[in-house]
């Protein structure tokens, strides 16, 4: 293993690029690791030796290897602003995610990104599996250890299931009235079902 | 137009080829034609004139310009089954569309077909203007006719962005726990919110 990382590191460490060309070339070695390995097996000792850098100047370009897989994919997720759903009043949870959701999809930037990633994966299995094991990691298990309810894994899935059919069906398949109905009236309508998939009963 | 179906008839007029090459010949001009004009455009007199048959045996063969399409994109689904599911007994409607989406969905067969067609519509514009033409006119508007509720369209694109979005989460994505959950859990997870987009209040 450490033979394969200096063979790369040496193969192109002579290479003195500016910081836009390296930032493109770990993103380029990142997407190949990832397509490679899924995202729970890809290394980013691998990835940096790939790009001919060093491993820091990932983690000082995009801090984690969350961060870096975001960034690769091009997928607009920000899981920091999970916790801050998560942990205010129970009853209210719902409501909070519906209005997050369904205004984050109304910044054009925002869906366009996201509807990229779910017809990506739609076609390649190995964007799916990258994307299934990215969003257990970095949004089903924390989002559900947050929760603190019983069955919480299984919460977040549904609540996420909603989420996907959102934007298949009104941005993807457009299908109307649900594609030009107001944000206001789309997150009233989904609050009640993030609601009890959260926090109500299941069965 | 009618010079153009003439000219097609006799130019395979000729042919007598037989019933499986004939459906077939009719299947590959409903493709092109569903695909040039989308679903509410296409012409069964072009695709007959193209697949240089009678108009009468398409109808012959597949009943419906629904049924071609269904027959076309490899659609499974049976628009007859709708009926009966809307007009029992309105409290119990979340319940019954769970029971029977989720067991439909067990059947590998028809999982495999939808699986196909939803990945299929992700990746072509083209396939997804058809579904969406498609669903409207022989999902969305006869289920909201039968539902007679206030925004009954809305209800049904709503209920069917959550069926979407389990083919996607279960089966595609394919993340746990919600891929390995049982049936029987499953539907009774997803009953509240059929039952509420259907017949509860949205606002």
């Amino acid at each position: 293993m450490s033979s394969e990382r200096g063979d790369k590191t040496h193969r192109r460490g002579g290479r003195r690029p500016g910081a836009t060309t390296t930032r493109e070339a770990i993103l380029e070695a990142a997407r190949r690791q990832f397509a490679q390995r899924g995202y729970d097996r890809a290394s980013l000792r691998v990835i940096a030796a790939d790009a001919g850098v060093d491993q820091k100047l990932i983690l000082h370009f995009f801090g984690t290897k969350q961060g870096l897989f975001i960034a690769a994919v091009g997928l607009p997720l920000d899981p920091g602003t999970i916790p801050t759903l998560l942990t205010g009043d129970p009853d209210t949870i719902g409501q909070r995610l519906a209005r997050v959701v369904v205004e984050l999809f109304e910044r054009p930037d925002y869906s366009e990104r996201l509807i990229g990633v779910v017809r990506a994966a739609a076609s390649e299995p190995e964007l799916a599996r990258m994307l299934r094991e990215f969003l257990t990691r970095t949004l089903v298990q924390p989002a559900a250890a947050l929760l603190a309810e019983d069955e919480a894994e299984l919460r977040v899935t549904l609540a996420h299931s909603q989420v996907i059919g959102l934007i298949w069906n009104r941005y993807i398949l457009a299908i109307e009235p649900l594609a030009s109905m107001s944000p206001e009236a789309l997150a009233s309508a989904l609050a009640p079902t993030f609601q009890r998939y959260l926090r109500g009963p299941l069965r």
